[in-house]
């Protein structure tokens, strides 16, 4: 992608004062564009950045066995009339349309895929049944703040698995607690395993993956010594306290933001639609239902907000928009040669490059370089050319050094 | 995929009466599953049919040098009220929220396009710019049938273009066109470019993309011999007039679906925003706007309704949910074994197979086979195995034949 030819260029007047710096960094960055508070267009590098995670998630749905599908936003009224949602659910968007019918936007799919799976797994020979879905989730918040970590419109990876007893649901439940871990992993995120409250999905405890930040709404008590994790709002212990599990470290408070999520809501939603399955004995019975959260849109605020310095974004190199970002001094026509040159080979050879090949000075360039935040930025220039290469430099490194043009490939890769 | 393992399989009782043959196969075959009128869940493989259609519009869009974003669907009422569509377009969803804020749905995103390509275009160095998205967009249909062709919830690729000048758009607008009728022939479908009215967007003529089938629900007029068409709305000539066109071919009358359109917005767009560019003579100016869209999820109904026999669906190979679909019949030992053999040595090779390992008959398995309309069929039973081979049986052809086990991949690529 040549920075000359993009519409979405970084900018310091786009970003107005205020909200978060997960908003600052991408909106001066030409990541995203805000349209109102909590709802954002997603500009050509956001978007490269968020199919990244989203592909991460995938792969790790995928291991495990889910089929993707993709369900309605629009739904009708009378699923969540029966399962309470329509009056309880403060957030739920409510449609009237002119052909007289009430409508909900989905900030959830229980109501959706529960008839959907039930409707078809009437067996228990069937079971488990394992789906999810990357897609957007609308939610009618009062407060939209904290840039693109609290949305009114936001992408979410939404999984529902679908049991005939509880120790089969326990065991998928603990593989799929694992495979978040392995997700947040590659995504360079540190998640704590957070007890949490079932909230108005489930009147048991459930699991939240929480990302130490300030920018974070949560709050969580955690033993610096094992993995102990709960939220403040269930917690029958305090900070200073000894660890309850480990019974050796001491319990820590600290700001947090909830990055996924799993869910058992039991038996709840099979009742609530009368669907469910016939057992080896003939007997109907209801299915166990476990629900699992990723904010896909979420996680990459809070990528900014970790992975932030007073420079700007500083993406690991699993969700990057480029691999690397070429920059081009001087427009001398050696240099511009040289750059196009590069520029063309690495993209040959399948490597994701941003080139910035406008003319503005070194320092607006570099200072470019450092709010997008690609892991490897590459300058040439004509001194660096006398020898042959481009500086090479990582975004999280201060040291640079020169690199021949014909080895910058095999650096890369 | 193995069709013993998914919770969408075939079924013949779960689509109801009526509506139309897309909407019949898709359901029966386990592609969609329809939540509401004009409102679908896609199932695995129906998924994967609308993203094989989206990545040939995507790959075709990025060759004309359009840039991806990906824009809110939830919008605010202003500028809506700016173009005047809040109060004229009557299939805009409008929701009031608990904050007393009025949203509207995106029907089409001029609205949110215009503000954020201008707001950063003020120079007329930066034209041209040319954007698209490929994302869901909601009209409140009065009614909502033939199936995925015309939906409340709909799959959109919609581009658009922003020029200094009319000589500029125009260059641009015969690319895209030339560009839409790439992607129509890539997704086996040929559709005529028909002159037709600019509805609520354009005052002027706009083109649409028709492919004739009686299950569309416009009507054109098209010459039998030069490529003249005409929507009957608009059209000044009628059924059995000589073509105004090439002066030889006589006017015939079909029936056909609207798969794509490009509409010349002029400046209707920069006015209502009163936000425009500063031209080389540092005055201000208004760009041409041009709007492109292709419905996707109507393109996958329309496949269907082209391609279905009798038997079900046909699917193109550029866009069918698999190349190859693998039925093993019988449960002998080394039946399973080596069609299980042929699957993994299929998978490993980056073939996408389809692999009925159910315990079912093989009247039900070719049936489901032929309902599917992968375009290769691979039986394995014992009686095959005697020759070392499958039979091989193309989806639109009658004949099979046995082919080695060892020469399935090499026939196949």
């Amino acid at each position: 992608m040549r920075l000359s030819q993009t519409f979405a260029k970084t900018s310091k007047t786009l970003a107005g004062e205020g909200d978060s710096l997960n908003y600052q960094l991408l909106t001066r960055g030409a990541f995203v564009d805000q349209l109102m508070a909590g709802v954002y267009t997603y500009l050509p590098l956001g978007l490269r950045v968020l199919r990244k995670i989203e592909n991460i998630v995938r792969e790790e749905m995928d291991r495990l066995g889910a089929e993707e599908i993709l369900m309605p936003m629009l739904h009708p009224k009378e699923p969540w009339v029966k399962t309470g949602g329509w009056d309880s659910i403060d957030v739920l968007f409510k449609i009237k349309s002119r052909t007289g019918n009430d409508y909900a936007l989905g900030q959830s799919e229980e109501e959706v895929v529960s008839p959907l799976v039930l409707s078809r797994a009437q067996s228990y020979k069937q079971y488990p049944v394992k789906v999810y879905q990357i897609h957007w989730k609308f939610r009618d918040e009062l407060r939209a703040k904290s840039g693109i970590m609290r949305g009114r419109e936001f992408y979410m990876k939404d999984m529902y698995s679908f049991h005939t007893n509880q120790e089969d649901f326990d065991a998928f439940y603990k593989e799929a607690k694992e495979a978040y871990l392995r997700v947040f992993d590659r995504l360079g995120l540190v998640a704590k395993v957070t007890e949490a409250s079932g909230g108005a999905f489930s009147e048991k405890v459930s699991y939240e993956f929480e990302v130490l930040t300030d920018a974070g709404e949560d709050v969580i008590y955690y033993c610096d010594d094992c993995d102990f994790c709960v939220e403040d709002e269930i917690a029958k212990v305090k900070p200073g306290d000894e660890c309850p599990r480990c019974g050796k470290g001491k319990l820590k408070e600290a700001k947090s933001a909830e990055v996924g999520n799993v869910f058992d809501l039991g038996q709840k939603y099979g009742k609530a639609f009368d669907l469910g399955f016939v057992d080896d004995k003939d007997q109907k019975q209801y299915p166990i239902v476990g629900c699992y959260g990723i904010g896909i849109s979420r996680v990459m605020g809070v990528l900014v907000e970790k992975y932030a310095d007073e420079k700007g974004i500083a993406w690991p190199e699993s969700v990057a928009p480029a691999q690397v970002h070429i920059v081009r001094l001087g427009n001398q026509d050696e240099v511009v040669e040289a750059a196009d040159k590069l520029y063309s080979e690495l993209r040959d050879a399948g490597v994701e490059a941003l080139y910035d090949d406008r003319d503005e000075s070194a320092g607006a360039k570099f200072a470019d370089a450092d709010l997008i935040g690609v892991p490897v930025r590459l300058a040439v220039s004509r001194r660096t050319l006398e020898e042959g290469s481009a500086e090479w430099k990582r975004r999280n490194e201060e040291e640079s050094s020169l690199v021949k043009l014909g080895d910058v490939l095999k650096k890369l890769t």
